[in-house]
């Protein structure tokens, strides 16, 4: 895929043709012993606004058609379910993914507020750095849910715990694989005393209309 | 940030002017009851092929210049260390942050080969689906990974359990809460039998020389 992009954000302007994954190689890197580039010694600003450009394998549906109401993390809606729709090009790429009892869906928050850098979340009433949450108003709006995987009917996934909205564009599926996913921790920040269990979320993190 | 962008993917072109996280009006669409649009019932054209830029919040800096060698997964790799630098004007963002044992780092695959639907993992001799698989060389090229939050210092996050090459672009930082990434499962396909420790990548995934 080939994306002929120029980029403005904030004070930084960009202008390449880029192709997905693939860097610019005008700027002149240390070479590993490979023969691979490292972007290590670059200045920050030769990725800083560069475009990484995605595009949807598909789109998942789900019975929220908006933020209001719509459960706030799949672990606390673990019976709603939606299907996730694959575009008939990526369907070779399902093979093997039945065999998985939970799935990670990767996706835009496509109808998500411009970023903030300090949000209050639907979970604590103080306000938090966005990378401290998981709230969508982030400066790359990609969401992360590991869901029920239920069946796979050609290229449809039935699948429950669904947290997102519906006809929510799809980037990503991984297998949630307990060695890479499951991590026992004790310090979990601000969440200490929460539970996501019950909880909706409302437009706080909408697009204004 | 807006984006001019064209793209053409196999059969398919797109030519829009898009925001980040925002997608073109210009298609009759059902409002819901709040009056936000839905895609629900659009065509699946509308989404396929359209562009999502995303850019860089900052770079991860880890032991690894090239695939040979690196560790497939953080948690066959607990020790390994490596740092995380955020761009200034993302700095507010990491408030809060500190609290959390371990946090999602998201990321481009920047040197990924391009897209393949089939591919043979690390992890085992037989063709998997590229979906049932968390092998770079997918459609979207975005890598997640759980990593130990050892300290932050300014815009420098230091981390452990690093598996991504140096110089990889950082996309998200979420924290890592158990309600929401813990799950209990019995069925992980066809890495019941298998384990990343020890194991390390090669370099069948990256893109040609």
């Amino acid at each position: 895929m080939v994306f002929h992009c120029s980029a403005t954000f904030k004070n930084y302007k960009a202008s390449s043709t880029i192709k997905t994954g693939v860097s610019p190689t005008s700027f002149p890197r240390r070479l590993t012993s490979g023969g691979l580039p490292s972007f290590a010694d670059s200045p920050i600003d030769y990725i800083r606004g560069m475009p990484i450009s995605l595009s949807a394998i598909g789109r998942i549906h789900t019975p929220y058609a908006q933020a209001q109401g719509t459960p706030i993390q799949s672990s606390g809606n673990e019976d709603s379910q939606g299907t996730v729709e694959i575009f008939a090009e990526f369907a070779e790429g399902l093979k093997d993914l039945e065999g998985f009892e939970r799935i990670w869906l990767l996706y835009s928050f496509d109808r998500a507020s411009e970023a903030r850098l300090i949000v209050k979340p639907y979970l604590d009433p103080k306000p938090r750095g966005i990378f401290a949450t998981r709230a969508p108003a982030r400066p790359n709006h990609i969401g992360i849910s590991a869901v029920r995987l239920l069946g796979i009917e050609g290229t449809v996934l039935r699948v429950a715990g669904v947290d997102m909205l519906d006809g929510t564009p799809l980037l990503d599926i991984k297998p949630y694989v307990p060695a890479f996913d499951h991590f026992p921790v004790t310090r979990v920040g601000w969440y200490k005393d929460s539970s996501p269990a019950g909880v909706v979320a409302d437009d706080r993190f909408e697009k204004q209309k």
